[in-house]
């Protein structure tokens, strides 16, 4: 079920890593590329962080596979894709929350502390982004105003404080990912921004 | 001779990013860095992903001693590249083939799946460029229209059909490589390009 | 007292990201994400590329909650960092001389040629600043001119030499961070540049 969801979440990254390339005018290979670091870019930076390699992806050919079969759709659909936007959200928001629990788990599995948990856990569901940004050559997106790494923090110190009263597992997961997920759906149904800093 | 090529490869991809930085108006400490990631860039990434440490270059310093041979050239003769644009382009296809089978080879040493060969052969061959490009702040050029990473993709797949016949590895390299190498040339000669992929 | 010069150094290369931040009019997140990739990015890299996994931050707390604290203080003090340009100027010319010395020892501790320990110096006290300026997609400032890395690659250059004359290691590492940042004060001071390099 995890794992499922899990893909679900990589392959809503895949699509809009995708719509963004074309966005951008790109060719179908970058568009592939985009797509791909969109979707395992914060996982893989993580994996490198910590050393865990070959890096995820590379062992597990599932990813590749969803990632391509999101390209294909985006490439089809692309004309359609605004209709779809509801139905696109609601995946990338499921990616975000197990995302993040993805990350905190493989921090916990080698012993890091719990701020490096968090670390990771919000690196695994906010970096692809950031990579993305980066390849198309725009300031990060989730840098500026939209409530989304915050999120990931939140639910990484709710996961920790739960953990501490000896919850099971599963409903520690599923607590940390709903928690997640609904604040980042009333954050967009709401409207709720950051402030910007400036230095005047 | 393999290896010889491999240095050949290393200095035209170092010229090519010395001279894209030189039209950037860096100074000689930014075209070195340039220059040295458009060479080793993608080898490092590939080195990094696979959990290859520390990275190729740092065990080898002919790469370095060669960059820096590159990068001393480019300066010297940076007024006269214009003329040279057709030798500098068919050391830089050499590199792609080359850079590509080294980059399959290190993915089948440690036993990955054939798709994930073929992503590091062309990884290898084509992210020195990305980087370079990314670090000069533009959208990388093989995203957009170019014929470049398709061919080393196109490459990889040949490799591992031949790979099946059992043929030596002399011959299975040189097929690869000259496979790459031609259809790049083709490509440049007959203005081969993708179609961008637009949204509407 | 080196550890103690090396979170001043990391305190004051965070400040510096978080004011860069700050005027691309980024978010909470986004600034306090460019004060920790400006402060232990090039740091980071260094580990990544020789294999020192999970990186440096992961393993000691100390430099996440220095990182902390100078994020509070930029936030804090943000519309009067005109006045205390010269203190931080001073405590980023001292991280620049002590982390050019910790990516030095790094890279000896783990045998590699002298040429790249250099190079891990280097990129230990400046590439933190590369990436957050490609965080802000600006060409790295680095590359432009500005008399920063040539100093670390000098001071290395001065280091090997004068460790080959059997100095004890404590005059070393004094020497070697006095020269680098003596000649950054006085770079800054008298105005030299580098000349950029132009195709014409």
């Amino acid at each position: 079920m995890f794992h499922f969801l899990d893909l679900i979440g990589t392959m809503a990254f895949a699509l809009s890593g995708a719509l963004t390339a074309m966005s951008k005018k790109m060719d179908p290979f970058g568009v592939f590329i985009i797509a791909f670091v969109t979707a395992v870019g914060g996982g893989t930076l993580r994996d490198i962080l910590i050393g865990r390699t070959p890096v995820g992806w590379m062992l597990d050919l599932n990813y590749v596979y969803v990632i391509a079969v999101g390209f294909v759709l985006a490439i089809i659909f692309r004309k359609k894709f605004d209709k779809l936007r509801t139905s696109l959200f609601l995946f990338d928001t499921i990616g975000l929350g197990v995302f993040t629990l993805i990350g905190l788990e493989k921090g916990i599995h080698i012993g890091l502390h719990p701020i490096i948990c968090v670390a990771l856990g919000t690196m695994t569901a906010c970096f692809g982004g950031v990579i993305r940004d980066i390849l198309c050559t725009e300031i990060p997106v989730i840098f500026r105003r939209e409530i989304y790494a915050t999120l990931c923090i939140l639910g990484g110190i709710v996961f920790f404080i739960l953990r501490d009263l000896n919850l099971e597992n599963d409903v520690l997961y599923l607590t940390t990912s709903s928690i997640i997920i609904s604040l980042r759906l009333m954050a967009v149904k709401f409207k709720w921004y950051l402030p910007t800093l400036e230095k005047k």
